[in-house]
């Protein structure tokens, strides 16, 4: 086990990864919260396979557990989804000593902690992701929230957890396709922070994704890149926008898309090349980075080309962006490990755009060639679920032939 | 006009008190916002008085402002209305830069204040409090939030605001069962904090409630006591609990008669007598305090004597008080301005509840007495209004007989 440390002021965390670690769940919120009694939130596909686990630990170290599983998917994001859960919460007498515990992917986390973040006017959350995308991203930092009508995450709270326990072990049972989805977020990762990790990368990029005996070193390393900006900057006003390098085009993609196609992950992949399309559009670095990131992606399993999308539907998805509070804001690189944010033209952005737009684009990976890998249960159909805003795969409905693949 | 500075780290904030400041409320948010759009929260009894003045005001400063009239009185603090405003929030185009600005007595400021916190993770807030309980009390400190089946104020965020404009002027409008019940707090603050106030209050009890021209020093003053506490202990994890004297009988008191013959200010009056009383079982002090305390509530028009209550009912409820984590915790008086916090024995608080009891003590203030008042518009009867856990009068409807009560 890997304990990775997020210093926030007055609100320091630890992260713990490894293969198995959720046996010692209960021992890890018996330490860090003075919980009585918890609130286990999940959804059906995670708790099929880990409730049990999960229950036994939080009974053996005496707390009275209560679960409460809510629809599958990004609908469960949703205030009336909430309400519910803040009456479970009450009837399960949770004081404000106790606590909730998350277990599942991006959407889980964001709603669990989004329920401890106001219950009682805060109580605290201990995340146990189950996906890549929540580990390494989503269950560190402390966001948190449910979307409306409008828009994704258009509500929420900053609620930093009182420990994360992310068992990579869970990881087996996840669906290749969710599992290489969180490689986006980890590509993003090494270029903004950690250029050896880009260089281990692109020398193991042909494995690693399906490899279960390296994950839980990869995933404490994209932790503590991604704690790093959060003890810095632990209210997003200032370099933790770093993180946004390639969000503000895939929000766009994933708004203008439905949040079906494009799963987050993936958006964030294409929506990289095109920040880094924009780096050599300002003249802040050659066609190279862009070239050997493309290459990494694709042999990852990454989308490499945008869709071809309506440019002014784009660009004012990008304006109205919550982040960008006026005009486009856009986090570009100089180099690998030295980003930076600048404020571009929007017909910089649709230069940028240009260079990596492709009518060949229309969908990520398809079905066929998922259906091909060896982790996948079964094919995975290309209009499947979908994909919030930070990166949280979603099903609309159970689907008991992706199992693991709501989170 | 008066303004206090309210010391957050971080999020200090001005309190701008006097007559007529509600017209100097656009600069007020263009100084302390970078707001460009506001949606103003209220209820129909306050907006058909004030919003006009207050909308002129924001347009004055360029604000583009829209209104979200809530239902009135405590149901407007519910998940379902919550979930309206932060639509209305969406559709109204407020980004992160943009304010609510909350106009009422303290269920708006709660419900406004907790849409702001949590609209975009948290966007400013200005609270417009029209009632002396809002003023002394609810519109500083950050406190926000909605109630929940299970109970009042079971969800919410420490949210500072931006601001506070406390206009006195609006307190003319209030029947004198709304403008008397503040009394509660403010004799509440000057035992715990300002024993000079004490005796001012006494000196005056006759003439202060409705001396208009009085309101203006007396609403700053407590609103510097007030915000001392939130400075020394913003998050109420220590002295800020001494703001609860005679809040916990007084929970107990508006829980078990269903927040309906009992308001606030006025179950907090005879809350603070049973702390008083327990101050006695305990040896702090004599029973003068107590005599003199009642004395003056009595002069105020303030119940001085509590209903005779199920016994168990009332320990009970004590106990599960979100802020009793677990047994009873008690603030009790060494002497005035001298707080302190015990964890007393049932049979001490049964006991010091006896002392306060009364079989004459079921209503407060019956309606008789109140139409006999000058300042009361109308009749208002005992059985108004239901009231939550931190002091805000509520009325299940609108009653055009009692204009401006139901913030």
């Amino acid at each position: 086990m890997t304990t990775v440390r997020v210093e926030v002021p007055g609100q320091g965390y630890d992260v713990h990864v490894g293969p198995g670690v959720r046996h010692d769940l209960g021992r890890s919120v018996a330490t860090t919260t003075r919980a009585r009694r918890v609130l286990v939130v999940s959804q059906a596909p995670v708790a099929d396979h880990w409730l049990d686990d999960v229950r036994d630990a939080l009974v053996a170290a005496d707390l009275v557990v209560d679960v409460a599983l809510v629809e599958d998917g990004e609908p469960a994001k949703d205030p009336a989804v909430l309400a519910r859960l803040w009456d479970t919460c009450a009837r399960a007498g949770l004081e404000r000593r106790d606590a909730v515990v998350a277990l599942g992917g991006g959407v889980v986390g964001d709603l669990g902690g989004f329920v401890a973040a106001t219950f009682n006017r805060g109580i605290d959350v201990v995340q146990v992701p189950t996906t890549v995308l929540a580990m390494v991203d989503a269950s560190v930092g402390g966001k948190t929230g449910i979307d409306l009508v409008a828009g994704k995450n258009l509500v929420g709270a900053i609620h930093q957890p009182a420990v994360v326990v992310s068992d990579t072990e869970v990881l087996a049972t996840l669906p290749r396709r969710v599992l290489r989805e969180g490689f986006g977020e980890v590509v993003k990762h090494a270029l903004i922070a950690d250029p050896d990790l880009l260089d281990d990368l692109e020398a193991t990029a042909a494995t690693v994704v399906g490899d279960a005996a390296g994950h839980a070193s990869l995933v404490a390393r994209n932790v503590a890149i991604k704690a790093g900006f959060v003890a810095a900057d632990s209210h997003e006003h200032g370099i933790r926008a770093h993180l946004n390098l390639g969000h503000t085009y895939a929000h766009a993609l994933e708004a203008l898309t439905g949040y079906a196609t494009w799963w987050h992950g993936e958006a964030v992949a294409v929506g990289t090349l095109v920040a880094l399309a924009l780096g050599e559009e300002l003249g802040l670095h050659g066609p190279d980075l862009r070239a050997r990131t493309a290459t990494l992606l694709g042999a990852l399993g990454l989308p490499v080309a945008a869709p071809v999308l309506e440019r002014d539907a784009v660009l004012a998805v990008m304006a109205r962006d919550k982040k960008a509070d006026g005009g486009i804001r856009y986090v570009v690189l100089d180099a690998p490990g030295s980003p930076r944010v600048v404020s571009p033209t929007p017909e910089q952005v649709g230069r940028a755009i240009d260079r990596v737009e492709s009518p060949d684009a229309h969908e990520p990976r398809g079905a066929a060639d998922l259906a091909a890998e060896p982790s996948a249960p079964t094919a995975v159909a290309d209009t499947a679920a979908p994909t919030d805003l930070h990166g949280r795969v979603a099903a609309p409905t159970a689907r008991p032939d992706r199992p693991g693949a709501t989170p």
